[in-house]
């Protein structure tokens, strides 16, 4: 069986690497960076996720005797590398923004200080981890903002990528506002609130739908949500009006419906109304199906009566925006910063911090990145959570991190809270880093051209 | 520490159904298909993969004591339930297609047949592994069709969906005919060819471009690939150019150089110049940097000099259709035929099989889909492989599979080879099913509607 998080969930260059650094005595702490470069198309932020699965993958860093006898066995690995590789463990510093925070462009969200071989072997999972569920919970936060404080379930385990993509998903969507998931085991890995109803084919196993609906109540006394499409919903509608006086006659009452197909506001008008007329005016109507937060938004602008929604794949795969412009970068080497000035894709060069400022009512009104040392007012977004191997302080909650969220999303100026494309949130690059960047050009002027800038500020 | 492939991967109704199953004596065998319901766009055709990981789901299917422990603390879910659980295993039968196999919409790839409550229970994770595999193999084999010939590489796995995905990605990427990967654990665990060069951090952790050079080389004598555009490219090659000769006298002799950033085909044809004039002709250049199917076919067909690719996150995320349209639905209780007849997602009934047509030369001509009893001419698609809880013959090997796709894709028709939406491949739907399903509605009559007809056909 092998772990969640093998160490050796890494690309063949940083096993390469690490040994030529060794080679040649590079094991002065290195500093890398991990930031988004731009926003995906129609994101107007994205809220920070992943962080807690990176601090448990640093922490647990090493390799397993059957993985260091893998790599030998392939020959390609020089002994002094796998003897470094047994011994492999995490002892620098992490700093981060919380998990939660809202963040822009250009702002790193983690930064990792460790001697050069380790800072790089860790690389391929950091950007695995925080890419996608950061890209989840921003993606999970649009449909918050839209939902109109109606409940939303996450039902994405079936078209997530692979099991940890359905058990992160849960997680990264709880944290941005969600309800709750169908996913059991993120129930049990996450305490994520759990929520389900029923299958069509537990209507279809029964020779009669109304029969499928007395034993399911029967067996959910609790949580009697009928799933009342898989024939015709509206005359299923009628099958639980009907079905409700021999129900109440045992003390059970019909919590809801869902309905999963064809015009979701049209049938759900159509079942509140038969739902009504029938004496069952607290049962609940919960909607799926191919919902995203387009779809969402129409159905509660339209003032359907849909009391929750449930939104799979277009959330759990972030559908219109599958992966983050990302990076994770070297910017100091035994005390020198550096940058890269590949076309398209130059970095800030040094360890940086963010500063976020508000306006008068509390909403945030820009962002200033600078270099570590440079002091600057507003509020300081990293700090320190691993220092030397260790943690700094213990865990957050998710509901500490969902917290967090929630409140920023309050304060969040209103042109950002929509799902449309608007002028963005200014991010500033501080003078000090601007001439940091810039003295380095100066120092290897041969290297610079004029091509290289595309990607700055 | 979580195993991989938890049988709580599975979405809380699975649960609930089950327990109802459980009161109601519903422990009949029961048959759900595995199928897709329509092609993303400008897909032509799917390759089936993950079958393998679904048998060793099944085979292992069993609930920890800890998972049985922590459903009970819960308080929601019934002693007689847990007792079911405790003793869950998978004791039924799976007929499927060989994975490798190409298939089209409304055919079942996966026949599962097992007491209901069991059935059922998978079907949440059975979803995850086929649509994520068959998703990426497909992908990934759009991009095997427009290389001529050239290697392709995986380096997805920083954007991967997690590890799962990460690893999944590179084994179904292999199977459509990638020539290997750069996720380590995927060598381990798949025994899938490792690839690998140098990342910009390398280049940059070094004062000096050329010393960085130097570094590696002695490091990986045998494996001498230079990334070349962290500064300026053209400039970089020159350097390798000037370097060789001290290599050479040492033995070494320069692999290759990989490109990463600006435009691919125009650095390609500069670099081969200077490699050339330097002597290297040998030298071979790779490319990578956010390349799809589509700018791989304008690199391959423009001429460019580029020996090799490698493909990241467009493929590992199946960035153009991150989903597949696809279900796991009951299609027969005891013995009994059903259909689901939701709008727009109506099911062809009763377990099914598939027969493949060829024409004179030897190029798939159309599949019937008809019922499973019903014998036809043609190449049967579906086989037996778990017969009572037991494989009925070894897994094939995953080159095996590799080879499989290979010669479907040869034999493909040209209109399907091509990147652009063609006209479909007929897959026509027998006369014993579209009998079975009009006697299943007829029997039905008043659930039957004009509006449930839409997706079939």
């Amino acid at each position: 069986m092998m772990p969640w998080s093998s160490t050796l969930l890494t690309d063949l260059y940083e096993l390469t690497m690490a040994h030529a650094y060794l080679q040649h005595g590079m094991e002065q702490p290195a500093v890398f960076e991990f930031f988004v470069r731009k926003l995906p198309a129609r994101r107007q932020f994205l809220i920070a996720a992943g962080l807690e699965q990176v601090i448990e993958f640093l922490l647990q860093l090493r390799l397993t005797d059957e993985e260091v006898r893998w790599l030998e066995s392939t020959g390609r690995f020089a002994p002094a590398l796998l003897d470094y590789l047994r011994r492999l463990r995490f002892a620098g510093d992490v700093e981060a923004v919380p998990e939660g925070t809202i963040f822009f462009p250009h702002e790193p969200i983690l930064r990792i200080t460790a001697p050069l071989p380790v800072a790089q072997l860790v690389e391929s999972r950091v950007m695995n981890l925080l890419n996608f569920q950061t890209m989840i919970a921003s993606k999970a936060a649009r449909s918050v903002l839209v939902a109109g404080g109606k409940p939303l379930i996450d039902f994405g385990l079936r078209r997530a990528h692979g099991a940890e993509a359905g058990l992160l998903a849960a997680r990264a969507s709880y944290l941005a506002g969600f309800a709750g998931t169908a996913t059991v085991l993120a129930g049990m890995a996450y305490g994520i609130p759990l929520y389900g109803t029923m299958a069509h084919s537990f209507v279809q196993a029964h020779q009669d739908e109304a029969a499928a609906f007395a034993h399911f109540a029967e067996s959910q006394p609790d949580n009697i949500l009928l799933l009342i499409d898989t024939y015709d919903t509206e005359e299923a509608a009628r099958k639980v009006v009907r079905l409700a006086p021999a129900l109440r006659a045992r003390g059970l009452s019909v919590k809801g419906v869902r309905l999963d197909s064809g015009d979701l506001g049209d049938h759900a008008r159509k079942v509140r109304r038969i739902l009504d007329d029938g004496g069952l005016t607290n049962a609940q109507i919960l909607a799926s199906g191919n919902l995203d937060e387009y779809r969402l938004k129409e159905l509660v602008d339209s003032g359907a009566p849909i009391d929750s929604f449930a939104i799979g794949t277009a959330m759990t795969t972030s559908s219109d925006a599958p992966s983050l412009d990302c990076a994770y970068k070297l910017q100091a080497y035994a005390g020198r910063p550096c940058r890269k000035r590949s076309e398209g894709k130059a970095t800030w060069p040094g360890a940086k911090q963010v500063y976020r400022h508000y306006d008068d009512a509390g909403q945030p009104a820009f962002d200033v990145v600078t270099t570590a040392s440079d002091r600057q007012t507003g509020t300081r977004l990293l700090e320190s959570v691993v220092k030397d191997g260790r943690r700094v302080a213990p865990a957050p909650s998710l509901d500490d991190i969902r917290r967090l969220v929630a409140t920023q999303l309050t304060q969040l100026p209103a042109r950002l809270r929509t799902l449309e494309q608007a002028p963005p949130y200014e991010v500033r690059i501080a003078p000090a880093l601007q001439e940091l960047a810039q003295a380095l050009d100066q120092n290897e002027p041969a290297l610079v051209t004029g091509s290289t800038q595309g990607d700055r500020g």
